[in-house]
Parts: structure tokens; sequence; C-alpha cells
């Protein structure tokens, strides 16, 4: 037991109203020397946290940092995703390290955070930009009964959760750009990257890379990126509470995986044709040397794209790079 | 380059015949001194070197060990695999030495053996026992452009590779049985376990693991795979030449890598077909907790086995474990 998770908890959960020191004390089983030192820890972390002699504790305002405790405490129960959280002040790539907890034979559903990345990535080996306090750059380790060839469907999975949760959060209706990308008016927010082990008939693990512009200043991004990318700070025009929104996330990756383990898949593919701004467009798209070009019409049970090319064929595409094209 | 590869190339080259010590001291720009000096180690490690003041050297006699700079001198050149080899005394297991160097970087085609595995794994999380310089237990890096739905091929085409090398070497015929097992009268001999990191549209890299019984006694198996396991030496009654073997093996893996990257995969369904136990059979599938009852008609052309239930329908079968019944 971390007494500052469970300090944060009875202070969460308090809504405002004071937690009095000698009902902490015994709840925990600590003195009450003891809960005052940790309050005193969470203050030189940041978090405004009122002490009174005769009402108690209440927390005014928390820092923005992320701090894996207070993910925790602000999180609630959840069946797999977000039961155990871990925060890096800087990683390479939060899916390295979640690969090694992988093959540490760590269960599903552990979250890696990170502050800031140096190598993060995107699809296709891209780079992917992380500046330090600014987003959401987190991995998560799931061990799916799926075969290879289904791993689509995390990305599937994954992109709903992730537009449903910013949504909810922000009053914005966020687009999905197949397979892989949220967008804010045609500009990047948010990109998944799905990477597993596996053999040849079966998933061995899969790590879901996740990250979010949440207050990442447009003069923090390189420059060839303005056009194309935006955060969710630049679309609301306020600063977002990071860890408010990250818990939003979790939860709805949490409930949507237990969708996917218990047979309801089909109901993220309605959700994500619904949302999708590739679906019912002209599209080109490049696989390796070569360019499709027809129209989107459908998600596959798999998450394939089902592409009705110009001679009139309907193609299964699961990779590639889409662009919109104009109507002809 | 490597004194020692140079030397044991011009030596195996010379066949039979002897090489002389100024040749190799002008050929390798190094001293006649040198020469001697690496000829001595040579002989510490086991290989027989015959020296004559007039006549040079001559090689009588190889060790039975595995050393890496021998290998590549007897394999020749090849286009792929088995183009750098690395041997190691121990190791955990080959494919976790190979997982680690592709991550690191490191061209596809590395080869790396071990004398003996502390955890040698086979499918489905199955222990594989290899006992120490008695078999060839080794791990390939293979990036191919593939996407992870194709993975069954590279363990189709190492099948019939392996297959094919131990019939020339040995002059026994063994069987296939589906999807990755060498038979010899039904009982096994060699196995095969391809693991990948792939995201959902591509492998990034594939680790062949390959493991044969060349010279396993039967007293050198736990008693429960006595009946099912068979190894070279037990079946043909002589010592099997692990080297020669090997590069045997890594001639034909590198061969048929090379058609499968120029779309001949098909070839290998052929002859995979032919060889196998698996066809034309009645068998039973456990899948997951299912248990498929039919006949094994064909492979796919992405490496599946195409199951004729007793329904009458036909399914593709990507994975499983597959046990013979008897015909009705």
């Amino acid at each position: 037991m971390s007494i500052d998770l469970e300090i944060l908890k009875a202070l969460h959960g308090a809504s405002g109203r004071s937690v009095s020191g000698a009902d902490l004390s015994q709840t925990l089983g600590v003195t009450r020397a003891a809960i005052w030192a940790r309050v005193q820890e969470l203050r030189s972390l940041g978090y405004d946290i009122d002490a009174s002699p005769h009402q108690g504790y209440k927390i005014i305002s928390c820092p923005d940092l992320l701090h894996a405790d207070d993910l925790l405490a602000r999180l609630g129960p959840v069946s797999v995703i977000g039961r155990d959280i871990r925060v890096f002040k800087e990683t390479t790539s939060t899916n390295d390290v979640v690969e090694k907890l992988a093959r540490d034979g760590v269960k599903e559903g552990v979250v890696v955070f990170a502050e800031s990345q140096t190598r993060g990535r995107g699809r296709l080996g891209r780079k992917w930009v992380s500046p330090s306090g600014k987003g959401l750059w987190f991995s998560i380790l799931l061990r799916p009964a799926l075969i290879p060839g289904e791993a689509t469907r995390l990305t599937i999975l994954a992109a709903v959760a992730l537009r449903r949760a910013i949504s909810g959060y922000t009053g914005i209706e966020p687009e999905i750009k197949w397979p892989n990308d949220i967008l804010i008016k045609g500009r990047k927010t948010a990109g998944i990257l799905t990477e597993m082990h596996a053999e040849p008939d079966r998933i061995k693990h899969l790590v879901l890379g996740i990250g979010v512009d949440v207050n990442v200043e447009p003069e923090q991004l390189p420059p060839e990126l303005g056009p194309i990318a935006t955060s969710l700070r630049a679309e609301t025009g306020r600063m977002i509470n990071r860890a408010e929104l990250a818990c939003r996330i979790l939860r709805e990756l949490d409930a949507d995986y237990e969708h996917l383990n218990s047979g309801q898949f089909a109901r993220m593919v309605d959700e994500w044709e619904e949302h999708c701004s590739t679906i019912g467009n002209n599209v080109s798209i490049r696989i390796g040397n070569r360019t499709l070009r027809g129209r989107a019409e459908a998600l596959s049970e798999d998450g394939a794209l089902l592409v009705r090319s110009e001679h009139g064929r309907l193609e299964a595409v699961i990779g590639g790079d889409v662009s919109l094209d104009k109507p002809t």
C-alpha cells in the first residue's frame, strides 16, 4: 500500500470537503505525524493542500504533472488497463519501456507515462515530437488472445476510445483518420502506434503507444508540422488538466478492452465508421511503391480499410499512407 | 578480416592438398610466424592440421565444435542468411540473443548458434531440451517485407529447407508435420520457432529459431520424450558432423529466402505438400479450447492448413496442436 495513493484517494474522493487527519491516520494505520509528512511531500511537488487543525486536509489544486499515485487515485477501479501505472520523467520511448516490462513477464494492463521522450516514434518509423510536460505520451501492455492478423483491432479500439475521451472532456468532436490518427479540423492532435511480439498463430504481447498533443504550443513543434498538427490547447483556447484527461482516456480504453474481450468488437467498428474522415472519401494510399486510388467505403471486421479502386475492385488495405483526394 | 577465417577458407578450399605457408603469408599480408601462431591456436581447439616444412599446411580433421570462422569458411558465398555468424558456448535461448541484435539494428541474415541453451523453447511456450554440443541450436534474424499474417511463410520455408538439407546430408527422408516439426518415422528430430516483432501492417523483424537433434543420445532426453523424439545419430547409426550439416542447412535456407523474396513462395508450398505427413490424413487439431476434426487437404498460399471438417466445411487453420487420427 502506498500512503500517498491512499491520501490522494481520500482527498480526491472528498469532492472539495475536508478529510480529518485523525480519520486518515486510523484508516491507513499510520500516525498523524506520518500523514503530515506525506502531505508536506505532496505540497513540495506542487499540490496545494489546505491543512486546518480542526477540519483536516483539503485539496485546493493539483500541479500540472503526472504522478503515478495521483493518477491511480483519480482513476478509480478498472478491469485491466491502468491497474498498474508508472511515470517516468524521461524515456527514449514509452513503447520501449513497456516492451521490456513485457519480456520481464509483467501482467497486462500496466501503463507507462513519460513527461518527455527522447526518441518518441510514430508509425512507419517516423519521429514523434514529445515536448516535456506538454502532452500525454504513454504506452500500455496488453496480452490479447488474438492472432497477429487481428492486431489492427487494437488500433481501432484505441482510436475510438481516445476520440470519445477527448470529445467528452473538451466538447470538441475530433475525427479519426485511418488507421491511427486523431484530427481536429484536419490537423493531427493524437496518434497511436501498435507494436506486437508474436508467433505466426498468436500475439504474445502487444504494446499500444499513444501520444496526445495536449498543451503543446505551436512554436514547440518543428515548423514543417505547423500546417498539419495542432493541440487541444490551441483548439480550445485553454490549458487542459493532463491528469484528468489521462484518466478519462484510460477509463474509455479499459471499457473497450473489456468489450473486445467479450466479442463486442463490432460496436467499435460502427463507432469508428461514424467518426472517420476517411470513409466516404476518395483517397490515395501509398502502399510500398504503389499508389492505390479509390473510394474508402468501410472498415472490415478485422480493421482493414475497404477501398473501391478506380477499376471497381474492392481492396482490403491494412497499411499504408492515406491522403484525401478532392472529389472528382 | 579474420586471419583464422582466411586460413580455414584456404585449408578447406584445398580439398585435401597442402597450402604453402609462404602463399598464405603473401595472400593475407601477415608474416609466416603469424600464420604459424594461428595454426597452433586452431590445433589447441582440436583441429588436426598437418604442417610440413616443404609442403605447408593440410587439414586432417576438424573437432566436433561450432566455430564461427570455420562455419563461415565452409559456408562459402551466401546472399543473406549466414553472411554473419556468431557462436555462443551457452545462451538462455538463441532466439533471445537474436532478438537483442535485432533491436540494436543488426542487418538481417545474422545467425547465432549456441552449444547449449539453458532456456531453449519451442512453440506455445514449451521447453526445448538442448544438450551441450549434441545438436544444432540456432536462430536467424530476418527482415522480410511481409505483413504479420504472412509470417507462417517463413515457418514453411524453414521446414522445407531443413528437411531438404537433412535428406541430402543423411540420405534419410524426413517428413514434415504441420506447422513446424521435422519427423523421422513419426518421431520428432527438428523443430522451428518463428517469432516476430511487428506493427499491424508490417513485420519489423522476424526471428527463425531452429533446433536439430543431431547427435543427441536417447538417454540425454527426458524419459517422456523417448517415444516421440529421435536424433539423426540414432536414425543413421553414425555421428554426424554438425558443422557440415549446419552449412548445408544455411545454404538451403539462404536459397529459399531468395526464392521467397522473388515471389516464388508457391514452389515451397508444393514441396511442403509433397513431404507432409499431415496432408491427406484425418487430424484432430486442438485450437484453444476447441478441437477441430477433419481431413487435412492442402496448404493455403499463406501457409495455413486447409482442413475439411466433419461437417464438410473447409477451414484454414493457422495454429494449434495437431495429432493424426486413425483412418475411419
